[in-house]
């Protein structure tokens, strides 16, 4: 049983394309966000409620609408409409790069991670192309491909991987790596307006800029240079490399034995 | 100067307990959401627009509230309020734990590592009681004395604090580890109601699994015994010990230059 969330919401094209593509691989449950849920990051729904509406938009054997988040969907479908692991959960396929950074805002990365923290091995796909009409077909075998080893093979525990495609026409693909997040960022700059009542509003915009232009392992490169990039992706945030150099914050005159 | 952010909204008390604290070490600005935001995660607003509005619940120097996360805090303070990087970014002190896992779902946290993103030393600080009235003082020297170490000390690019407060007495504090995050997870139920209507809602619950109770060197086991524990944090999500293992997702039956 494969699993497809998204973060676009239940009606966004990605989402057909792909449990289009998984059929050939087992039964599919689809459990999407009602709405358009981009940026929505880990975003869980504790202060308000969570309802389901079961549809029947891509023929799905089980298919919800859910109001909450793309986590609160994984969550859901496990805990609640499925009431068991599925084989695999599948995000996507999301309109718009989640590479490098973007990897903490993603909905749709989110999912993935939160599949792999419940033990499920979990992928989330993004294709470089925000158009709603964005042309999903071209990637199709790549797809099948990284979706039939996903289910071949073992993944490493707590470990889902994060696959950006990049715009290009099927014979373009120069292949699929294996790589890591790049190290990169968006320069924010506000889009200020006035409201017809005469009050500022804001529109978050910005720019990407990677840091490691050079760097010929990462996703960034990958994605330049004609290959889909597959980033192994986990939960830990520990900074490992800064535990041993940050001593200084045990401040042992306050420490109680030393008193 | 010194941005003061939290999740639990501009008026909750912990915000007061840390700008309090902070005001010995420089000029205090306060952008916190307008309304309880934790659980929001990395999100940002990028379907919908922003406002801040100025307010006078800190006595700040400069202060706003936010409509929109935690995230969206960071980025209007620094790139829309300010125009110019704050030397420290606190958040929080948020009502209960983001020790191990919670990481991933908490505002507070988000906002620490939004920061580092934008090269600002960041902390996130948590005290292990969700109770509004919780009393932050207990820890004030600890708190302190991190702060002074942020400032005096330069820290590792990229890299932010996820600082929690066991809930215990001045006098029963052991002192302050520099740990790594536990492996950790929420077993999730969800509560199934009726609204007066029929029509079925569900809250999410669940209930908090520390996967390695044994390991010595986890936040977890920091705050078990009686110390503040003090996580290195960071946006790289990339699972390294990975890497190598996952090359047969390149299919090179696949890739172009073999066909």
């Amino acid at each position: 049983m494969i699993l497809i969330i998204n973060d676009d919401g239940i009606f966004a094209p990605g989402i057909k394309f792909l449990s289009g593509v998984a059929s050939k691989f087992g039964r599919i449950v689809v459990v999407a966000p009602d709405k358009p849920q981009s940026g929505m990051g880990h975003a869980i729904t504790i202060n308000s409620t969570l309802r389901l509406q079961p549809t029947n938009y891509h023929g799905a054997e089980i298919e919800y609408a859910c109001t909450g988040t793309p986590v609160d969907c994984v969550k859901m479908a496990i805990n609640q409409i499925l009431k068991k692991t599925p084989d695999l959960i599948l995000s996507g396929v999301n309109h718009g790069s989640n590479s490098s950074i973007n990897v903490i805002y993603s909905g749709t990365m989110s999912a993935a991670i939160e599949g792999a923290l419940e033990g499920v091995p979990s992928i989330g796909f993004s294709l470089c192309d925000y158009a709603m009409e964005a042309d999903f077909t071209q990637a199709d075998k790549f797809v099948a491909s990284i979706i039939e080893n996903a289910l071949k093979h073992k993944m490493p525990k707590g470990v889902c991987l994060n696959v950006n495609i990049p715009k290009l026409k099927a014979e373009d693909f120069k292949g699929i790596k294996v790589v890591r997040q790049a190290k990169a960022n968006w320069v924010e700059r506000f889009d200020e307006r006035k409201d017809p009542y005469g009050k500022h509003y804001y529109w978050l915009t910005g720019e990407f800029v990677n840091f490691e232009p050079e760097a010929l392992d990462t996703d960034e490169w990958a994605l330049a240079n004609g290959y889909i990039s597959v980033v192994p992706t986990q939960a830990d945030l520990t900074a490992h490399n800064a535990l041993t150099k940050l001593n200084y914050f045990e401040n042992h005159e306050l420490d109680r034995t030393s008193r």
